[in-house]
């Protein structure tokens, strides 16, 4: 069996170009008897690889006696067997946690009741919760030791370069959720090393700070010692200082889960595992937490992401919906950014509650979606399920998860989902390497997508690295899909796009932004790039500290926020833009500059645009929003359209979102209906010259996703 | 023209039970020489009435100068007039306050900017927003008088007895939402007469607590005049005391507004106005805001609720689901038991947001949800718009509000909907007299539902007001629609339901609840009433002061949490019922009790059921879940069962959800798919004496709503 190999763009698979097409089948949940049948099921289904979990939990239920043999659900290698002989791939999970809804989230008992000293911790010491571990404690590191010490062996005598089917190993499991989605990171103090001269946070203060007087200012203290700082400060209204020390201590903690990342994989490949190794982020929400991780890891490492939808009635959404379509959207980018395939590990096959009822025409939309976003891999999450181990399961005895194959092998309707989508990928393997054809750039500044772990509301910044993040979704994103706008991110920490002047760029700031990424954005300009900045102008670097190098090079302007009066917004053509976000006045439009959009009452500039030094072209628009009204659409469009934007898809409908794929001399275009309603549209994809295309009409039912050949406008 | 009258269960239109079918038409939002066609189509669509603010802002401009002559839209008397004509009813909304996206809410700007002192404040002092006033404020009142005795005269004139259009008037609009959306209520010193001897607020404390050592012990405090008390301390961590205070503060401005609405509508009243008076409660989860309110009107009063499901991306949906129909149906038997027939004052007929889509499709769907549930008359907002005043919209200039008809005129498919409702109506309006089929009833204690606004988490309750509202609506109802169990509310504060032993109820209880409430619930059982207690017992009455007369009553069964640990519970028949809120075990079950559930890792007793002295039977239940399960379901009609349940609807699908509304020899079914996929379901409805009907197939179409004759089968 060939390897599963990946570039930046696709994975390889045969030695093609191909999509994974995974689904979840944990070996102790389904007899044995039924696994040959259900993994041909799946083979058929266009499926060429099956995920599993290891759970520690019941394979060394009491301290040291660590088995694989016996009854069905521990044998491991039987089930990897007939993986093999089936053809199909594996993608191994060992832990240590795991989840998957099992009790102690797959960890043994014994292990989180009787080593206290392992638990992951808040400020106050108390413990996190049931499952939630100290990752680099030594203790826990140690106990780790023993398991993959009988575990990896196993998995290594099984990869594929040993004749095995195991193309993937995956350390741990959505990690950090288990910390944060209890409202903490971990503050164990004994990993943590706080208080010791040589304790990791000491460490990282010292290196943070290699002169203790710029700790102490920029923390606002008074500390004589590196191993006196603390990771917070009890501070009743908040102060700068503590978002420092927050983020401070919020990276330090990522840099603990990359190192926790390291010492794993190490761990495993000292055993022989020489298969990339894997990690899925929990959701959307979290992928930015994870760079530390992949810088840490290098090569032989693939971050994907987990996109469900619902799990039960505590989620945004009971069907996918356009929100979660933008969250699958700055998911995709964000993988893609960090150097991998778009992954998703995690894709919906059912869910653990029955209501909200996760269905076949649901699920279909969800995942052509995220393929029409840029997926070009996925794991369903679970293809086929079956009754816990005894005393293992966290919700009820049997997980059938309403998945395509039930517990006792009945095939539901989702199989027939599954293989459609399944035939689908293969028929048009062509997609994994295709790139999204996009007519404008949005920056990605990762910071802000972190922000809301550590930053408070500070006094005097107007506009906030969180909101900047939130303004980027529900504002610019939202807008540029209704608007039939084709957005692609360029990541701010990179070189990369620096002297791509292909399409003009949006620049979402904070009055936050690091000096090295304001600097890229007046490097671009110089280089002549084009670039609609909004809705104000970093005054400090992503530390508070004062830094405008970007409102220097375009001259200073003076921006004043309107306070929350009434605005009549007019902007080039389109008049009265409705304003539910915040309008910030600039008071003095550089010498160069050219009015685009004033505030009718006042008369005051909110859009503005100048040809700054050395080239370029900049459009500064003070204004953010939340999607609600056309005529936000049409301002987009239209600034964008001033800074030379050539449009590569034009959708008549707003409530049909589209991308078009391509690759080489192939071309699909996607047009997604994920509202409840029926809906037709007109739909032009104009020549690169811009001269019109054929016009074609198109009519969605409810919850579908439509491919169709963009010159034909044949339906694929 | 025929008053349009009312019972509790039904409007009286033209002398004959019908549905009161409005629709919202502002004559200053559209030209004058549009009124009577627009009113004809809306006749044509079958309606009966339409409403309009008259706003303050346009009509006094500048202080002291009160018009309604000159332009198109200040001719409110043309308007009327045009209406009387058409032979459509009015809902007359002269404010003061009124919203509908005006600036200051509708209130002339020279008010709020002149006269700071009238607006509402925070306890800190602060203005709570612009265009929040202080209701009785005497200053506010002053000007209010002002306007009306401008505008109700004009009013009066028109009224139905002076052979005009106006059958009602009402006062302000959804009040306490410009407070309460802004995380205050009122706090104006003045208003609210903070440290004064005759202050209101210390009035309502000398009410409260006749004697002053009763208000320490209560409050924690050391007060040595009434004048001195506040309504918050600022202490830390939340305390008994702080719960109680903030409670008797809340319940103190609840009877500020309803003072508020008695004072407006005598002003009213005074100037002629002879029709009954309304008012919308903002929407479902403020209902109960205005219990006081509704006391001090009595009759010819008519409290109403605004059912919006999306009007912008801030809402939890954007189109209706099931939750949402948990909101109107709580929300609808809210209002029947203040004596009401449910009425709809704003129910979506559009959106001032271009997106989320507000759809034909879902409306009808959403429209016909209500209807399912109880409601009796509704008023879209909006049937038809046009452009804002100048300078008076919040928004944008125009207010097309996607209404079914245009701001031009256009006939949109929105108005096919809107007329086959009407239609609808009209041809089954018996449905107006019908009373839901329930088969099993369940408390409502609005003690609860407003318990979100005082109650503080406090150390020693376990299960709050607040969890148990919340249980209500995500565990209870959701479980028992998903089980086509058919559920009514009784209201603990009446007698009414004390000899009714029809069906069974299920009583939710706080660690707190009323003593009068734990009395009603022993008499009930007393008079041979069958009940399932879930999920603690109280232990306090509502201002937390111990008081287990039920408990008592019930052999003072000691209550036990089990404090998150994991449980495998089994009721009955019911293996394995998913724990995803919590367990309390009974220590020692009553001697004549029967144990009906365990948890089967400890043994320990979950539900048991018992006949208390008397007469009666008991379920409890220590068990409170949010529905993911179907085991929940099983367990929930099993109990119910065992109390002498008989179901009167049977529905295969747990996502198809049914209400049989009866009168005479008149019945409907409704069957509503509010999910995203097509749906199919076998429904019975069995006869009265339980034995089974004849089975109808069913097949839905994604976010429909079918009406059915349940005996044939037929599609109505």
């Amino acid at each position: 069996m060939n390897p599963i190999t990946f570039t930046k763009q696709s994975y390889i698979i045969d030695g093609k170009p191909g999509f994974l097409y995974s689904g979840e089948f944990h070996y102790f949940r389904v007899r044995k008897s039924a696994w040959r049948e259900r993994m041909e099921l799946f083979k058929k289904a266009g499926g060429n690889c099956i995920a599993t979990y290891i759970p520690w939990l019941i394979h060394e239920p009491t301290e040291g006696n660590i088995t694989f043999a016996g009854e069905d659900h521990l044998d491991l290698e039987g089930f990897l067997k007939i993986a093999q002989e089936t053809g199909l791939r594996v993608m191994a999970r060992p832990g240590p946690y795991q989840y998957s809804e099992l009790v102690y989230g797959g960890l043994p008992r014994w292990l989180y009741d009787g080593y206290p000293a392992l638990h992951a911790r808040r400020l106050n010491g108390e413990s996190i919760q049931r499952g939630s571990v100290s990752y680099i404690h030594p203790l826990f590191l140690e106990k780790v030791k023993r398991w993959f010490d009988a575990v990896c062996p196993l998995i290594a005598r099984y990869t594929i370069s040993q004749g095995g089917p195991i193309a993937f190993t995956q350390f741990d499991n959505e990690a950090m959720g288990v910390h944060l989605w209890r409202g903490s990171a971990d503050y164990n103090p004994e990993t943590m090393g706080f208080g010791k001269s040589g304790g990791r946070y000491t460490r990282f203060m010292q290196k943070r700070f290699p002169c203790l007087t710029d700790l102490n200012t920029a923390y606002d203290s008074a500390y004589e010692r590196y191993e006196d700082v603390r990771p917070q400060t009890p501070g009743l209204p908040p102060r700068t200082s503590d978002t420092r020390r927050k983020k401070d201590y919020f990276e330090f903690y990522l840099g603990t889960v990359a190192e926790y990342g390291v010492i794993l994989v190490e761990m495993m490949r000292s055993h022989g595992i020489d298969t990339p190794f894997i990690h899925n982020s929990a959701n959307p929400d979290m992928n930015a937490f994870f760079i530390e991780t992949v810088d840490a890891l290098g090569s032989d490492f693939l971050l994907g992401s987990d996109h469900y939808y619902n799990l039960d009635q505590n989620w945004n959404q009971n069907n996918p919906t356009p929100q979660y379509a933008i969250n699958v959207f700055y998911s995709n980018e964000m993988l893609r950014l960090m150097g991998f395939p778009p992954s998703i590990f995690e894709l919906p096959g059912g869910s653990c509650s029955d209501w909200p009822p996760i269905t076949p025409h649901d699920i279909k939309a969800c995942v052509l979606a995220n393929i029409a976003l840029g997926m070009k891999g996925c794991n369903y999450y679970i293809f086929t399920g079956g009754p816990n181990p005894p005393g293992a399961g966290l919700t009820t005895d049997l997980y059938d998860y309403g998945a395509a194959i039930g517990s006792e092998g009945e095939i539901r309707p989702l199989y027939d989902v599954v293989k459609e989508i399944g035939h689908f990928v293969k028929d048009n393997s062509w997609l994994v390497e295709a790139e999204h054809v996009s007519d404008f750039r949005v920056s990605l500044d990762f910071d802000y997508a972190r922000a809301r772990q550590y930053e408070a509301p500070l006094t005097g910044i107007r506009f906030s690295a969180e909101q900047a993040w939130k303004f980027t979704r529900v504002g610019l994103l939202t807008t540029a899909f209704c608007s039939s706008l084709s957005p692609d991110f360029i990541d701010m920490r990179s070189d990369e796009w620096l002297t791509d002047l292909s399409t003009p760029l949006v620049v979402i700031c904070a009055e936050t932004m690091a000096q090295s990424k304001q600097a890229r954005i007046v490097q671009f300009l110089k280089n002549g790039g084009r670039a609609l900045i909004a809705p104000v102008l970093p005054r400090f670097d992503e530390n508070l500290h004062p830094c405008t190098i970007l409102s220097d090079y375009l001259g200073s302007p003076e921006l004043e926020a309107n306070d929350g009066q009434q605005v009549r917004f007019n902007c080039g053509p389109v008049v009265n833009i409705f304003d539910n976000g915040g309008v910030s006045y600039t008071q003095a439009v550089p010498a160069s500059g050219k009015v685009l959009g004033i505030d009718e009452f006042t008369n005051k500039t909110i859009s503005w645009m100048s040809s700054p030094t050395g080239g370029g072209k900049v459009v500064f628009l003070g204004f953010h929003w939340m999607h609600a009204k056309n005529e936000q659409g049409q301002m987009l469009s239209w600034l964008l359209k001033e800074l030379g934007l050539i449009q590569r898809v034009i959708c008549s409908n707003p409530n049909i979102w589209t991308t078009l794929r391509r690759h080489a001399d192939k071309s699909m275009l996607f047009a997604m209906n994920l509202s409840t309603s029926d809906m037709e549209a007109e739909i032009d994809c104009p020549k690169n010259d811009d001269t019109p295309g054929s016009k074609h009409h198109v009519a969605l039912k409810a919850m579908t996703v439509l491919m169709m050949d963009p010159v034909s406008g044949k339906e694929i």
